[in-house]
C-alpha cells in the first residue's frame, strides 16, 4: 500500500498526515492558516524537502480563501506575506523558497480579479504537486540503473512517499525496484535525533512489504565494513552548483564511510532541490534545532536536565564524496548550472 | 564530586550503582550471587571493560561466602564454575576473562583451607580494583601530553569513573586536566542505542563541573568538519596485538571521520584491555544485542512493532586509523606483545 504525506481536504484546506505521531498513530490535520502551516513545517509534522515545498504551496492557497473578499492589491499583498512566512519556515531546503517564488510569480502574472488569481494559485499548487509526483516516478525509473535483484541498499532519514508528493526520491528507487519484482533489502539508519528512519522509513517500507533492517546511525561503519551494503541512496535538501549537497545530519558521515569501503553513494533529488544560485556547500544555511531533540528522545529525558546539545538538522557532503546524482533527467554530475 | 561505579557492601556483597537507571535515579544494588552479577553485567547495570572485570572479581568473592562450608575441592570447583559463568557474561571485553583467569589462578595457588582461599580471593579482587584505580590515574597523567588549556575533546560512550574502578580511561584524562585547572570542553556523543554518552558521560561531567556539549552520533562529521574538535579520546574493550581496537559501536565511524579531518584519535585503555593472544580485529568476538535496544529507545517504541535491527555492541577500528594508545605505561604504538 502506498502511503501519502498530504492531500486536499474537501473544504479546500491542506490535509497532512502528522508525521510526528508515526508510527504509533495516523492522524490527519486540516490546515488553512499560514501560521498553522508554518508550525507544521517547523515541527516536522510534514517534512522532506519536496513535501514541504508542496505543503507550503497548498497551504498558501488554503489560507487565501479567506482573502477572496479583498481587493486585488490587498490580496496580492496577503499572498506575498504568506509566501514570505512560509519560505522562512525552514532555511535549508531550497524547495520551500523555490515553491514560494513560483506562487508569488503566478499571483503577479495572473490578470483579472482575485477569484482568477486564487484559481490560478490553486492550479499552480496542484501543478507543483503533480510535477513532483512525476519527477519521483522518473527518478525511480532512472535509478533502476543502479539496482539489481538482491541489491542491499542503505538509506538515511526518510526520502519516500512521506517526504514527497509521489513515491519518493531515494526511496522511490526502492519502490520502483520492488514494483518490478526485484528482491531488494533496505538498511534503514534510524536517523537521530528525530528517528525518521525508525519512525517513517521502516513504517513506509513495512506498508510496502519491502524487507528492511534498522540500524543505529553509528553502526553504519561496522555494517559497510562487513560488506553487507552494495549501494547507498540519500536525498538532498539543497544541492549547490558544485555538487555539494545538504541533507539530513549524518549523511556526510555515511558518505565518508561509504567512500572508505568502496560503496557507491548517490544523492537522489528532483530539480527543485538543486540551487544553481548557490556556488558551494559553504553557502547553504544550516538549520540549528533545539537541544531537547537530543536530550529528550521521544519525549523521555536521556541526559541530565539542562545539558547543552549541538543539533544541526543537516550537514553538507562535499561533491567529491558523491558518486552521482539521480534526478528526473537521469544520472547527472556537477556542475549544475 | 567524583562518582563511583561499585564498592563493597558491609555484608561483603558487591554493591553497584545501577547504570541503567541513570541519570533519573541513583539506585545501588547489592549482589552476592553469580547469576545476579552475570545479569547485572549482561543488562549493563555495570558496564565498561575495566569495571566489569572488577565487578566480576568482587561478585565472585561475594558469591563464594556461602561456599565456605564446602571442602576445598568443592570450593575450588564452585570458584571455577563462578569464574566460567562470569567470564561468559559478555564476549568482547577481554578484561572479564583476564580478571577471571587471575581469580582462578589465585584460588588454585593458595594453600590451606577454604577460609584461606576465600581470604586470598578477596585480596585478589581488591588488588584488581586497586590496580585499576592506579592505572586510571597513571593513564590520566600520561594523557596530559595531549591536552592544553582550551582543548576541545570529543569522546564516545562512557569511559569515566562509571566505567572503571578509578577516574576512568579516556575520560580520566579529562578529569586530570580539569583537576590541574585546564579549561577543557568535552563533546559527548550520545552513543546510541543505549545513550551512555547522554545518560552517563554527561551526568559524570556535570557532577565534576566540566563543560560539555552533547551531540547525536551522526553529527560528529559536521562538528569535526567545522573545526571544533581538537582531539578524540575513546576507550577500548579489547586491543589486539596489531593495534586493532574493539570499542563501543560508532568508534570506527568516529575514527574515519577524525582521520579525514586531521583530528588525532587516541585509544585510551589499561593493560588489562590489551590481548596479545589476539592477532587482529577479525579475531575479536563482537557481541550482538537484542533488536529492541534499537527499536525501543528508553523503552518507547520508535519503529513499527516487529522491525528487525542490526545491533552490534562494538565495532573494530583498524590500527591504521588510531594515532596512538594511552596506557598506564605511557603512549604506545603496536605491536602489543
Amino acid at each position: 500500500m502506498q502511503v501519502r504525506a498530504l492531500e486536499w481536504a474537501a473544504s479546500g484546506a491542506l490535509r497532512i498526515l502528522d508525521q510526528t505521531l508515526l508510527p504509533a498513530e495516523e492522524r490527519w490535520l486540516e490546515l488553512d492558516r499560514v501560521d498553522a502551516v508554518v508550525e507544521a513545517i517547523r515541527s516536522l509534522r510534514v517534512r522532506g524537502a519536496p513535501a514541504i515545498g508542496i505543503a507550503a504551496a497548498m497551504g498558501l492557497v488554503a489560507s487565501l480563501r479567506r482573502s477572496l473578499i479583498e481587493p486585488r492589491e490587498r490580496f496580492l499583498a496577503s499572498a506575498d506575506a504568506g509566501c514570505a512566512a512560509l519560505a522562512a519556515a525552514r532555511p535549508t531546503a531550497v524547495n520551500l523558497t523555490w515553491a514560494m517564488d513560483r506562487m508569488r510569480r503566478c499571483a503577479r502574472a495572473t490578470p483579472g480579479d482575485v477569484a482568477a488569481i486564487f484559481a490560478a494559485l490553486g492550479e499552480e499548487a496542484q501543478a507543483i504537486w503533480n510535477e513532483d509526483r512525476a519527477m519521483c516516478r522518473a527518478i525511480g525509473e532512472h535509478g533502476q540503473a543502479l539496482v539489481m535483484d538482491g541489491t542491499n541498499i542503505l538509506t538515511h532519514c526518510n526520502t519516500g512517499a512521506l517526504a514527497t508528493g509521489g513515491i519518493g526520491t531515494a526511496l522511490g528507487i526502492v519502490h520502483v525496484a520492488a514494483e518490478r519484482g526485484l528482491r531488494v533489502h533496505v538498511w534503514v539508519s534510524e536517523t537521530r535525533p528525530l528517528f525518521q528512519g525508525s519512525r517513517l522509513t521502516a513504517w513506509e517500507l513495512a506498508r510496502a512489504g519491502i524487507p528492511h533492517t534498522l540500524l543505529p546511525d553509528n553502526a553504519a561503519a561496522s555494517l559497510m565494513g562487513s560488506g553487507k551494503v552494495d549501494l547507498a541512496l540519500v536525498g538532498a535538501d539543497r544541492v549547490a552548483r558544485n555538487g555539494d549537497a545538504a541533507n539530513k545530519v549524518g549523511t556526510y558521515a555515511l558518505a565518508l564511510i561509504a567512500r572508505h569501503h568502496g560503496v557507491p553513494l548517490y544523492v537522489v533529488a528532483p530539480s527543485s532541490s538543486f540551487d544553481p544560485a548557490c556556488p558551494g556547500g559553504d553557502a547553504i544555511p544550516i538549520e540549528q534545532r533545539a537541544a531537547d531533540e537530543v536530550t529528550r528522545p521521544l519525549g523521555r529525558q536521556a541526559a541530565p536536565e539542562g545539558t547543552a546539545a549541538y543539533n544541526p538538522a543537516f550537514d553538507v557532503t562535499p561533491a567529491a564524496l558523491i558518486t552521482g546524482y539521480v534526478t528526473e533527467n537521469g544520472i547527472r554530475t556537477p556542475p549544475f548550472d
